[in-house]
């Protein structure tokens, strides 16, 4: 299970009503974040998630509207007791900007631990029980987008492991992915579990042109969440003027990487009824939902 | 004539219905802020207040809840396309701190001009029509309250104009302060204009404990607004354990001060009811309100 909520949709600058953006994933009583530009904070505590449990957070690029929210968030963690290190992820020179940033909260109750992304077009992690695939954007300035999944192991043969003559009560060491010594012999997780089912996989790409990478790196997502800067059809050379993406491109991209589903967001503070061009988009891509704060969904593993 | 609006009024940690604190002031056209926690850029939106005429922005200090929306803040005073440069009052250190933080926005179309304060217990500036006293507070780092004046000049005197015998279309020049000759003479406006008349006067004061220097800063204000950070009565000690008032001391020092008007502010997070606590204040000073974000005035010249 994996919960997702758009905590904030606003690209550039925040409207009373729309927080800058952040994406919040939750599985497993582990949260992550994606981007925390100004007001994510109080998006948060709109929300009614807690603080405690960020464990991650991601960073597409250094924009101010991407990253200027971090401190408030970072001294709100502190507030709710956390001692635990908290990951910072981002493109290279991470540890220097959140440290300049820094010198109006020098003193934190937790450790900082940094993961500075390389110059592969696609790099893998592994964040807890978060696999994270960063993918380069194009933008003004170093940019990555990123598709989280949940993995899902295989079904449980009970012939196999019935044939190998193991006590049932070792079944569920095998069953956890772990290996087992029994009279002798060593069993390992492979010989009782199928191949690995569908899991959950979401992706969040904003502040880019469209690119082969992008769609790359989102293929077949369960939920694409992509920047829709601008609205109006025929918007591209606006968009690339600024290397943003309009609905249309968002859309294009979603259909090329025939992902389930589709939510814009990081709207431009000069559109404030973004909604008014959800036709623009599912012209193109008929699943696309025009995404709003508070927007949420639950993925499930399939039955 | 002078524009007071409380855009937010948290201390600490913002909550959803409460922006961290920051004082806006207008007059003639030209703004002045006081802190600018954040969520200030989107506190100014909610209020209509513009951001091209923000002229001055003052700092108490430099602890995250007074500064954390500058950056956000000055990305939107650029965005209205302000060319003249923004004047940054605050402790010392106050341009290497913002230097710090613009490593998220290096780029603005327009200048910074710094002035850090010195080791006085009071300071005056004059920045524009504003007249400036920074007065020392006593937090756990330095700290300053500051008392925003606008002067008024004394009454034309019509008799002495007429006896000096000037032709009554130099007279305004006078009016204006300026220096006129006139057949060989020099005439000097204070040979037509009576003695000054009582101006505005604002002060602000938060994260302190109480000191007879805020007392001197603050005295006589029309209005005073001072932190109260615990609403409980008999919260003194919890206060002076913070380095923060509590409403009975900040209704102390407007008593003691001979103020007109006292509005609390910086509210601890833990406190989201204040006004359930205002006849704590009252008790002490009756003219005594709590604020919340959006409280406004507009103070005048006396008739």
């Amino acid at each position: 299970m994996l919960d997702i909520c758009l905590a904030g949709t606003g690209g550039m600058m925040p409207l009373p009503y729309r927080h800058l953006t952040c994406l919040m994933l939750r599985h497993e009583g582990s949260q992550l974040l994606i981007d925390c530009g100004e007001g994510t904070q109080i998006a948060l505590k709109r929300r009614g998630w807690s603080f405690n449990p960020i464990d991650y957070i991601l960073f597409t690029h250094f924009h101010a509207d991407h990253i200027s929210g971090l401190i408030g968030l970072l001294l709100s963690i502190g507030n709710a007791e956390r001692k635990d290190p908290v990951t910072l992820v981002g493109p290279r020179g991470l540890k220097q900007v959140v440290s300049s940033l820094r010198i109006i909260a020098p003193e934190l109750p937790f450790e900082l631990e940094y993961m500075e992304l390389g110059a592969q077009p696609q790099e893998s992690l592994q964040l807890g029980a978060f696999h994270i695939t960063a993918f380069k954007a194009r933008h003004r300035i170093p940019c990555y987008g990123y598709t989280v999944e949940i993995p899902r192991q295989g079904r449980f043969q009970l012939e196999q492991a019935r044939a190998l003559g193991l006590p049932v009560q070792l079944w569920g060491i095998l069953q956890r992915g772990e290996t087992v010594e029994y009279e002798g012999e060593t069993y390992f997780p492979e010989m009782v579990m199928g191949p690995p089912r569908k899991g959950l996989k979401v992706s969040y790409c904003t502040d880019s042109r469209p690119t082969d990478n992008i769609v790359e790196g989102v293929r077949e997502a369960d939920l694409f969440i992509c920047e829709g800067m601008y609205g109006e059809a025929g918007s591209q050379q606006r968009a690339a003027e600024h290397m943003h993406m309009n609905f249309e491109e968002a859309a294009d991209l979603a259909r090329e990487a025939a992902v389930k589903e589709l939510w814009l967001t990081h709207f431009s503070p000069a559109m404030p009824h973004p909604e008014e061009y959800l036709e623009v988009a599912q012209a193109i891509f008929p699943n696309a939902l025009v995404g709003k704060d508070g927007l949420s969904k639950t993925l499930k593993f399939e039955e």
